[in-house]
């Protein structure tokens, strides 16, 4: 299975029940975290089988990030920014998740036009932190499959998963093309009529697509 | 004044609600804000007669960034980092709080060593950011005096705001030395004996050490 579906707002929970049983995992957004009180993860929990990864773009000292983390419990994974670094930030980050047996995933590049000022400018300083932090995966978007495809160059053994596939553009199968192990999809699928039947679609166009990959 | 206090466990209540009547400000930390459900703000406001800055470090797209600060109500500044960028990211954020009379503080700055991984090599395109968002004010660490200076060099007009002090090993007035407005401290007033006593005292040190600016 290649896919992941995101959930980012409640009312979107029928839809996320129904579309689970075709991913792997399912992603949940810091406002729907926020918004339920942490209830969320544990809906998500018992709707689907797949893990949970609680996507909290996570950007502070060590102390702060682990404190997060612990008002979080039952995720299986988190998503952090790469562009905190390593010594007193991510380092302490990851050796707390090991302790949890929670996998860290690291964000390396967003697909915003603003991303361009800042982010885009320091991907290669970002990798050597992924590097150095060694998480379980990163983070790339499925809309940039250039960069999805550096990572996938220098980090050959390391999970990537991709948003921004359906609403944001890029279409099944980018990412995937590009190196990406998961693309995550969210409104595309959850705000469809039949979320499942959408979701079963959605990989069966990754599959061709994965069949012509240039 | 020149002081705000960090409130970052719920256990610290108490010594908040003494401290804060000697500072313009609480800085409420999201571990805390995720802990007590929201609840804290709620709190801050009832207790303190000052602003209530929820410290997010926001660094999302544009309309994650928007709905997270829509599911913590009540809050009169938000703290999101420059590092995002503006199209997609900041500008809509800016546009947001604009519209609800929240106030922004991006981050430029932090304390930790692995802030020289990416953090420090990028920090004139998080002014050029600054400049082009134009928030209330700016965060940045009173470890590091010389970046509280070249932020006031170039931004004379923003407020400037400093945590890093006791606990993390700045005394008070190091920042506002460096031009800062307001030094932001926690641990060392809200769990000391005499929470009241102990922020007067460092209101006194820090008009001390403004006398004596080098």
């Amino acid at each position: 299975m290649t896919l992941i579906i995101a959930w980012d707002r409640p009312g979107d929970a029928k839809a996320v029940e129904q579309a689970c049983r075709a991913a792997v995992a399912v992603k949940l957004g810091l406002p729907l975290v926020i918004q339920t009180r942490g209830r969320a993860v544990y809906d998500a929990r018992r709707m689907c089988d797949g893990m949970v990864i609680a996507d909290l773009k996570l950007a502070d000292i060590g102390a702060t990030m682990k404190s997060i983390v612990d008002s979080i419990p039952g995720v299986d994974g988190v998503i952090a920014h790469a562009f905190v670094g390593v010594e007193g930030a991510l380092d302490e980050l990851k050796e707390h998740l090991d302790s949890k047996g929670v996998g860290l995933y690291l964000l390396v590049s967003m697909s915003h036009p603003g991303s361009r000022d800042v982010i885009d400018q320091a991907i290669d300083r970002l990798f050597d932190v992924a590097e150095k932090v060694d998480p379980l995966g990163l983070v790339a978007p499925a809309t940039r499959p250039g960069i999805v495809r550096m990572a996938r160059d220098r980090f050959p053994d390391k999970v990537i998963i991709s948003p921004g596939v359906g609403a944001q553009g890029a279409r099944p199968g980018d990412a995937l093309c590009a190196g990406a192990n998961y693309e995550i999809v969210g409104r595309a699928i959850t705000r469809s009529g039949n979320p499942l039947e959408r979701a079963l679609e959605i990989r069966r166009m990754q599959e061709v697509a994965l069949r012509y990959c240039r």
